[in-house]
């Protein structure tokens, strides 16, 4: 079985001091060095800088799953690139988005709604409950995991009805959360996962590891592209014979 | 009970002759006036070629459901205005979405798919099937009822599931199609109808005169706009005492 | 417009002190109360002790709404009147089945799933969110409401992905539970909702009262019962001729 | 990787001269024939004339999905290995049910509804159109296959609203019918597939053994039952310290 190829993208939040004590090598190598070629990923990195933000034709073309985190510069990220994006999980590309991702350009495009939230961030406790635990994004994971420190999401949060609903949030300070939601678009699915404020080591997390490899691998298409079929039928093509009436 | 007012947008199709002999006012008139004040409607009708597209920020605020027609000339519509549409559905308009509208702006933003299909124009017999007879929106109608001239469209429609699918098309050139669907969107609901080829008397049909009532009827918010709230919660404010840990 | 008739059916759970220092009446009249003839409905209560349970053909042909309440006796309800009450449901009869029902025979044969989920009798707090306050259960309720004592449920409950998920709670103890959920079954609309332990005054509370009315408004059909139609449709009833081929 | 463990249950439908006559070896045997080893299966067959129709404890325990065939034996089944079955499909068995298997007490139970539908069965062409064709049962199958002789099943199909839509039916008698449904159901899923009449030679068919085994490898857990736990938690073993107020 070749290696499902992810490529990881993020801003470069590192750039901020206290990002940089957490992830030395910034948000996007941490998460990609959770997914290990034993495990059958190969993994790149991504991020706002680089020509066409390292998110090309040709890149997107040899990437089964993106995985997205961004947070202050959704804005810059060029349209062309987001319109490629779509293009690419319209085509069967699978689509991770992490946190603050909610407001990306990229993952409101696909789900059609504001994705707005409330939101609070003096790191509190997180505690995630899994609700259906026989789906391969949660298996191997315990009832419920804790985060001690995270910015907190609390409902409504403005999304069209997933398609299955993996994990629900408590927090601290008394809010909930869908913290782990499917959908299909086009021949692509989606996942959108909750927890991964910058300043709060997140995503060295055991559990938040297991959730991003197991989606990664449920994101991507084993048989690669298929696009949805579409066109005109002429009329000889019809499968029956249509006799005027 | 105040009424429900409809906004009926089209592009000007009857520009064609061929479609001013069936609607010699236009597509959006003849909707509109399937939508009597006895029923508990007050329509207006709009069009590409009006200031804003008829569609302004004091029109819009006083449309309870806009019903949208549009075939050839998609892209004339104004990005402004899809975007301001859409903030109006995401706060609670309702949003009817008409046979080649599936190709709208406005449609496809709010589905996040590419919302194609196959189609076929030669005028042939469609069959539509109530899949679920207990939806207001199927209220009244017999177990099918039948178009007997009409374009095919066809399966994979590329849309995200249909929070319900109410109604199914048979086709004479042996295709079927997913013709009635709804979705939630923000505080709005979205309903695609598919039948209405500008050069077939479609919407002088009283079956399809009825889902367009019943759907306008259950698109409307009684209550109003009502946008979902969001934005942040201090630490003081929190439901909860966050007591550091 | 003719009142929504609505059962109110519980246990007779006040032949304990406790609850019956809380509601001296019984919870069913206390729930029937709060569905006054001022908004349009008509209430009548039963209970296990009844002739049939109070729930006879005729009882439940004059029946837009069933409100179920249970816990102790789920067993003790005859098969007989747990299928009559589940074809009304399939034929449009609207049922409201409120916290320890999830465990009734009604409600997990018309769910097909286990229906178990975690629980903690201790008086703890609850806070409810409303997840999507467009739709018609939540509407007027503020963002959240609190429960000063109730007992937790706790994911993962096992039901079927719901077709709208409008509640989440909040629980002192660190738990979440979807508490608001709804269900089509054949003609019928299936709504859940989690609160009212029999030792707290759970159906006292406004906010509680409101959830219960909007819910028998939203579950009742306009138009009475509609069966879905089947049967065997003979060849020369097909809507095409069938040619041998 | 282990092989997946395949049952297939039906009745002895080839008593009838006309059904052995297609199916010399039965059913049962002729769906398990095209699940070969080589593509990952192991089978058995099992029928209602079996003890505890081989379906006891031990055989649902080594059963990783069960493919379900019966028409008109459905009232012989016995509730007590019904409700067996039910419970390893809760604990993650997958479940494909075929044809008139829509009325059988296992798949009614599951979907909790009445599953009726109308039929005419005159052996007329069907076409099965692809509506979602990245989905793992529809990957390798064309836009569209045909049977030329098949019973008709026509909407409305009373069943809850599907997780997902696969497939889409189109009769030469101008009915159409949505005959490839998911579901899940606690830790398990459930497959329906519509084609299968026991005179017409359908499960000889490619794309239907396709569909079949598609199915029976998506529906397959990879790693065995999960039940979904549930119980009290005390509240000493609650996450959070509950104070009383």
């Amino acid at each position: 079985m070749p290696p499902i190829r992810v490529t990881v993208w993020s801003e470069n939040a590192h750039e901020n001091p206290e990002v940089r004590a957490i992830y030395p090598e910034g948000i996007a190598a941490c998460i990609a060095h959770g997914l290990t070629p034993e495990s059958g990923f190969s993994t790149r990195t991504a991020t706002l800088d680089d020509p066409e933000h390292g998110l090309s034709e040709e890149q997107l073309a040899a990437t089964d799953v993106l995985i997205w985190w961004g947070h202050r510069h959704h804005h810059e990220v060029a349209d062309a690139v987001v319109e490629r994006v779509q293009r690419h999980v319209w085509d069967g590309m699978g689509l991770l988005a992490l946190h603050s991702a909610h407001f990306s350009k990229i993952f409101t495009r696909l789900m059609g709604t504001r994705c707005s939230l409330s939101w609070r961030a003096v790191g509190e406790r997180e505690r995630l409950w899994i609700v259906d635990p026989a789906h391969p994004i949660t298996t191997g994971l315990p009832p419920f995991f804790e985060l001690p420190h995270e910015e907190m999401y609390g409902e409504p949060f403005a999304i069209p009805e997933p398609g299955q609903l993996l994990l629900l949030s408590w927090f601290q300070g008394g809010e909930v959360f869908r913290s782990g939601c499917t959908w299909s678009r086009g021949s692509g699915k989606v996942f959108y996962f909750r927890p991964g404020h910058e300043t709060n080591p997140t995503y060295h997390n055991p559990h938040v590891k297991r959730v991003i490899a197991n989606a990664a691998r449920w994101l991507a298409r084993p048989n690669g592209r298929a696009a949805i079929p579409s066109g005109n039928i002429p009329v000889d093509k019809a499968p029956e014979k249509i006799e005027k009436t």
